[in-house]
């Protein structure tokens, strides 16, 4: 298969790209500042130019996006909007956009999170971002054509970020990355459609 | 109790408003075209007026917002960007402005959709909003303080709605008003804090 890797420079991105490429697939990866493809997906124009350049693909593969974190009292819809843009609206775009490059039979993988139905403290940005998407998976596979197939991986707090994310999340689960990567591959490879596929430990 | 009801000229929305009223409450009414105040919850600015002209209150239910229906195919993320800006993210700013006028033991009550687990053929865009807010409560009860309490009320297909959106929602239950009007009841004057009310049938 061709897969389209988005965000394949973070920790989870950097894994999945790696492992698809083990199993035989042709993996090309795109980031905002590294890989072979540069995209910002909360830009639509950045989009359009990905997929023309990468033409027809099997799988479109995407990890980017973060959203806001801090106190909620202080919190701003303002300072929702590029959580909104980005991890939301462009994971969305990927998938309107992408439609039109995606083979028949070829499948969607989406990144979600934990948050959407356990957040942590000053993650209530994450959690509704989260929580969208989650959602418009569920409708978006109910429209999907030709075969075709969208599903999300909701991960919990992996290993690898444990250094780096820890502290924010007091109690929560480790995920070891091996079965994080997994469910991409249940996606990508399985036959599931509309599925939010949970790695939450 | 001082109650204001945002989207009071709705179907749901008048009914609620009644309802409170006939509990013995005083309620306020809020709306785009009607009411006692005006107000486009899209619009911060006019959030705060309507906040600044209310004063302290016990309670702020919102039944407002909307969000596009229509062929996925043919979808983009500026078409979403209404619901979005409206039933989304109106419904956290009341959150987020309303904080500083919700007495100590206050709630607020958020409308979501049964789309955000069950969307309909063309809804996509509403599915994602709902899930939205119902992640979005679950992160906002928590970060509440002076025993202040946000839920969200998430109806099916309202009875009275059936003439209107009912060839939308092919094989949907109908929900009777006075049981959905019941969930209102329980977030205001129960004790639940980040809560989902699903109200399906």
């Amino acid at each position: 298969m061709k897969i389209l890797v988005i965000g394949g420079s973070g920790t989870i991105g950097r894994k999945v790209a790696t492992t698809f490429a083990s199993r035989g697939h042709e993996v090309i990866v795109a980031g905002r500042t590294s890989g072979a493809i540069t995209v910002d997906i909360a830009q639509h124009a950045s989009v359009e130019a990905m997929f023309a350049q990468v033409g027809a693909i099997d799988a479109c593969i995407c990890t980017a996006g973060t959203g806001y974190y801090g106190p909620f009292a202080a919190m701003t819809t303002e300072m929702m909007m590029p959580g909104i843009q980005g991890k939301l609206l462009g994971q969305v775009d990927l998938v309107l956009t992408g439609l039109r490059y995606l083979k028949r039979g070829g499948s969607f993988t989406l990144t979600s999170g934990i948050a959407a139905q356990h957040p942590a403290r000053n993650g209530t940005c994450v959690a509704m971002i989260n929580g969208a998407v989650n959602s418009f998976v569920l409708g978006a596979a109910q429209e999907m054509t030709d075969e075709r197939r969208v599903n999300v991986v909701s991960p919990g707090l992996v290993e690898d970020s444990r250094e780096r994310y820890g502290a924010f999340f007091p109690g929560y689960n480790l995920v070891p990355m091996e079965k994080l990567v997994n469910a991409y591959i249940l996606s990508v490879e399985g036959a599931v459609n509309g599925k939010v596929l949970k790695v939450y430990s």
